[in-house]
Parts: structure tokens; sequence; C-alpha cells
């Protein structure tokens, strides 16, 4: 069978017009999750999508499913998928290259006429990123059941402001239902990193996993006044967390490319320029592609943990919050990528990834293939995200034809 | 002249009745500048000075003005003052005492049925800490025409909520007016620090001043992916703000008793779990018992400023916004101070304030005399701050004496 491929200028232009919504002076893109500007580059896509003859639904936690019908409407569909919302200092290409890669399989199945045996639905996932709520691949949790909706219904914002408020002012609220079954589950993302902009590879095919093990440190000192308190006296919290924030990037340091550490959200009480820091909660993460090489880390994050307390007469607790896999990923999901990447000419790597993403979660429900495109500045989370409309043309093309494959067309 | 007393229960009782209003459960205070529980202490104290003769006032930055007559009505006051705000960790004695002295000498006034020459003024300093608006020694700068009316009123607090709108929402709005002439100006305030209590004196007098540099560090990295950006490929300016915290707080511990340092306020964009910072603000300052040393901490800041900037490839602004000190305190006040102490037989010693207090301003206003009582724990700006009755009635007692002396009793 002859390897099909979108409409590049196509599938480009609709990228670049969801990235005007919520766009950032820098060119950059802030679409928090279930901001007016999320619900806004949904119902762009709907719109896109309904035109496509695509029948539209929404579920409880506001996940967005797109469905064009099968021959056989029993059949469990066919997805693609990943998400609109970004982090604050977002791009416009993380994410949302998944879903516009998805709308465009849709249109190029339409205008080649293609009738697919299994139906095709792209799914647009909430809160992937857990920028504005936690936690993070929300949607997607709940749909597997790894995350009760009611305790995602009930995270809140910085603001206060619950998800299911954000739902219900942002219109986004669908129907309580369990989830349906799929076929496959298919996810197109950028790389995120350098590796595949380095090697020359159009595409990276996701083997397995870092692993990453989270922790929120709290560190309790005493509150003093800035001025009279001697320096001798003082258990000054937030210059511990600074100590341990230094420690923490030593530890992923040391592993060269294949350890990460990351210490990125701090609260400081009462944070005030006359009181010496009574206490700080640290959020910090440690990652390696050996999942036995993070325990070592922890260790080390540990014993620095106890050196700080007692040399500084503060409290250091490391509570863990999240941990992370290693993932094995389907080698038969993998197999057919790999096949269709050779068929269209598509140099591939295999690779693992070190962040979460949709198809996380996804891959304890169905049969699932992650893979990556190149990012061309390897920066991601940044205004500077960027992959040509080659490279994304290119995971489009795979996907369409892993589409093709996998839905009997 | 005999030395007169104060009623150190009655005295002690007033205390800890306006202790209890925006007590916390360990024992301390939040009593926010221009919040509900700064007007409700406020409110009390309005009422025992009302029954005590006092005439009530005041200003458009909401100081208030609690005047008992003088024999001669155009003789400039004599005025004693303080703050009631406190820090968000604050205790019961910080401001309050010095405020609840000059009640109790007004008491003393009246049951001894002295009528002073010179009319005797109270005054309530609007926001000294600096805690809820920048910035600190509001209302005393705002009086003494240092800081102008319509720029304090425009401060806003971390909600928004500017200084105009919490003076009004308080009710504590007072009269557009200048300042009036005074006499003199007596601050009692407790030290803050261990020294006293380290030396056993009862008195503390402030005959000068620590010099302190402030500035904010803006450090600016790159935002990223914590997950797939490379370790090497890194600029967090949150690593690179922990350092420089390190740095900081190494410039004042190499000064032993003499220096001080702080990095106590810190805000971090974006502060998300998913995304490496991408800026940093610091506030910090540098504080020194020789002025000229301090200049020398602030070279040694901006060296380790400059190296951290060159090896982790971000930039690193340091913009002072803030000088305090030396000051050099009135020597006859100071004389003044000693006699009445001698009189009263309180051991006293001379001392550098390493704080600002309202008595700062008021320095350049009119003579004004600043001065300590121990404080029992060493710690300020804590629940812990505490000091005994005999602590606070010796403060009282040099403050009434003070008084009796300057008003022409």
């Amino acid at each position: 069978m002859t390897a099909r491929r979108v409409n590049r200028e196509r599938l480009w232009s609709a990228l670049m017009e969801i990235g005007t919504i919520g766009e950032t002076p820098d060119q950059g893109c802030r679409r928090l999750a279930l901001s007016e500007q999320d619900a806004q580059a949904r119902r762009v896509l709907t719109a896109w999508a309904s035109s496509a003859g695509c029948a539209v639904s929404q579920d409880a936690i506001g996940n967005l499913f797109l469905r064009r019908p099968g021959l056989n409407p029993d059949a469990p569909a066919v997805a693609m998928g990943s998400h609109l919302d970004t982090v604050h200092t977002g791009g416009k290409f993380d994410g949302v290259l998944g879903v516009i890669a998805g709308l465009e399989v849709m249109r190029v199945l339409n205008e080649s006429d293609i009738r697919t045996r299994a139906p095709v639905e792209l799914v647009v996932w909430t809160n992937e990123e857990g920028a504005r709520f936690s936690p993070m691949t929300m949607g997607s949790s709940v749909f597997v059941g790894d995350l009760a909706l009611d305790v995602a219904l009930a995270q809140k914002d910085a603001a206060g402001v619950s998800v299911s408020e954000a739902l219900n002012e942002s219109g986004l609220a669908g129907e309580r239902r369990g989830s349906h079954p799929l076929a496959a589950y298919l996810e197109l993302h950028v790389e995120q990193g350098p590796l595949l902009k380095e090697g020359g590879e159009a595409i990276g095919i996701v083997t397995g996993s870092f692993r990453a093990h989270y922790f929120v440190a709290t560190i309790t000192g005493e509150a003093g006044h800035v001025g009279p308190t001697l320096m001798e006296h003082r258990r000054d919290a937030f210059a511990a967390a600074a100590e341990l924030t230094i420690e923490i990037e030593r530890i992923g340091r040391a592993r060269g490319r294949q350890g990460r550490s990351n210490a990125p959200h701090v609260e400081v009480y009462p944070n005030a320029r006359g009181v010496i820091p009574a206490s700080v909660r640290l959020s910090c993460d440690l990652r390696h592609a050996d999942a036995n090489e993070v325990g070592r880390m922890e260790e080390e994050l540990r014993q620095a943990a106890r050196d700080i307390a007692a040399r500084r007469g503060v409290s250091v607790a490391l509570d863990p919050y999240f941990q992370f896999g290693p993932l094995a990923c389907d080698g038969t999901m993998n197999d057919l990528i790999r096949r269709n990447a050779d068929a269209l000419g598509l140099r591939h790597r295999d690779m693992l990834t070190v962040a979460s993403h949709d198809a996380v979660p996804m891959m304890r429900f169905c049969p699932t293939a992650l893979f990556f495109v190149p990012s061309e500045t390897g920066v991601s989370h940044n205004p500077a995200e960027f992959s040509t409309p080659q490279q994304c043309s290119d995971g489009a093309d795979l996907l369409l034809n892993a589409v093709l494959e996998l839905s009997g067309a």
C-alpha cells in the first residue's frame, strides 16, 4: 500500500491559527487549562471538526471527543489525541501539534473519500500540563480511571477556583459517563528536548520512559526580625531551601545526559522583607533513564537534607507526592509506527520520554503509541519552542498512515 | 525630683488585652496594617485614651493622635509613639509596648493630677512594619514629609488592595493636613535581639544605627521543560537565585555580630512544577555597624552576582531600592534618657539599632530619643517574642519621667 501524506500547508495554517489564541508578545502562547483561551481554542477546533463531519461530545472532566464514524459503528474507535492547554511560558507546538495533526488526518480521510472500518476519534484531553490545576494529565487520568472524577473536580488553582467551577464557567463541562473502549491510542508530540535535532532523525519512537520521583520538601526554621537577630542565632528556612536547591541540581548534573533534577516551585512563609523565613515548601523531582539510579539519587537527596537540617537547626521533611515510570511501551504498536515510518522514508530512532504525556495513562487502557518529531530549537515550555512545517507534517504523515492501518481502511 | 513610676499591673493588663486582638493559636499576633484587627486595636486604644481625657484625631495616612492638653495650649506637644501593626508572624510586644506605655503615662498623669506645660501626645503610626504595604515606617515618613502622601496612598498589598482603599474600608482615614510641630518625640521599643538580655541591662539607649543597603536582585534565565531539557542546557533562574542566597548569607556571617544579611522575599516566575524557572526577583539586604563595611559587603555581593551570571549564563541585576543609616542620634535627648534611667536606678547601655523604627524618620523632624527594653527570648517578629512585666514597666517608667521633664511638669 502506498503511503499517504497530509496537506502540509493546511496543517501549518491550522497550527498557526490556534497559536493566535492566547498568543503572548514574545510569540509564545499562554492558554492555561480551562481558561477562556483554552475554551476559545476548543471552540475553533470543534467548528473545524464538525465541518469535517465529526460528532462532538464532552465528558464531565471536559475531555473533548471528535468522532468520525466507521463502517462498523460497534467497533471500538482508533483514537488520536493530545492537549490544547499550555504552561504560562508556553509555545505553539507542545500538545497542539498532536491535536491539529489529528484534525488534518480527518480532513485527509474526507477528501480522499476513505471509509474506515472502525470509527476514528480525535481526543483533546483536559489539563495535561498541570500548570493551573494539579495533577498533570488530569483528563486522561480520569478517563482511564486512575484519578477519581470528584477528586479532580475539587482541585483548585492558585486563585481558589476549582476545576468544577472553571469547567462550568468556560462551558467545557460535559456529561458524567464512564470511558468508552478504544481500539488503540496514538499520540504525536514535539520532542521538547534536543536529541532528534542533534541526531538528524525525523521521528522518535517512545519505547519507555525515565523513572521520576517527585517530592515536596518542607523546611521549617524560625521566624525572626531580619535586623537585630544575630546571624549565629538564625534558623533561616529559605537559606536552607537554597542550599537544598543547589544539592538537587548537583545530583542531577552528576548524571550527565541520563539524569535530571528540578526544584521549580517554591512557597516561602511569610515571604516578607522584614522577617527571616519561617518555613518553605519546595517542590522537587529526580529523574533517570535507569530506574535503579533514581533510588540512589533519592538517597543522596535525603542525606543532603539530613546534613542541612543538622547543620542549620532546621527540620527538612521530604514527602513523596508522585512517581512516574519506568514505562515499557507496547512493542507491537511501536513496530507498527516503525514500519509506517520506514514506508514514509522517515529516519527514526527509539527513545525514552522524560516527561509524562496523556499517552502515559492511556498505555494501561488500550494499545498505545507515542512518537515525537524534532524540536528545531531544542526547547519547550518556552516561547522559542519551534518545529518546522516539514517536521510537523512528517509526524502528521506518520499519524495518518498508522490510523489507516489500525482502523482497517 | 523623685522619680515617678507607672502602674505595672495596669500596663501589663492593657498590653495583654491588645494582644488578644489578632492573636494566633501559637500565642503570637497577626495584626497587619489597616486590617480589621489593626482597626479593632485602634478602637480599643482610642476608647481608653478618650476616657483618659485625650482629644482624638487622625490624618490622611491614618496616623492616630491622642492628645492630652497642656497648660500652654500653643506650646508644641511632647510626643510618645510607636505602632500597633505587626508582621504575619508577629508577637505581642513589638510596637504595641511603646503605644501602651504611652497610654499608661497618660493614666499616671491623670491620677497624679499632673498638669504639664506642653501638651502630651501619643501617636500610633500607620504601617510601621511594611509587611502588608511597602515601604515600612509609612505613617511617620508621610508625617515628616519624607514620603509623599499620594504615593503612600497608592501602594498596594499582595491582593491588589491600595492603602487608600484599606484606610477607607477600615474607617482609619482622617483629614488631609500637614504635620504639626512637636517639641520632642520619644519611642520605647523592645530590643528584638539578645544583647540587653545577655548583658543584663534594663535599658538600651540608641545612639546610632547600622548602615543597611537594600536591593532587588532580578535574575533572568530561560524557561524550559523540566523533563527533556538536558541539565547542561539549562539556565535555571531559581538555582542561580539559590546560589546568590547562599552567598548573601555568607557575606553577613563573615562579619560576626557586626554584620547582617538577608534574602527574605522571593518571587519565582512561572513557579510551576513543569517549568524550569525563567526569572526570579529576590529582595535582599546587607547591614553593618560600620557604614564603610557595607560598601565592601556590597562589592562582594556584586562580584558573586557577576560570577554566578557568567558561570550559569543568566543575567543578574542588583537594583538598590532603599538605604538606611548610619544614624547619629540626638546627644542631648540621649543624655536626658540616661539621666532619668540613672534616677530610676535602671542599668543602661548605649547601642545601635539594626532595624528602622518610626523614631528614625522622626529624628529629622524634632529632638528624638529611641530606647529599648530587653527581649527575654531574644527574638522578635515571632510568636515567642516576650518581655517580662518588669522589663516593660522599667521602660514605661523611663518614658514617664522623660515626658515629665520634657513637658515641664
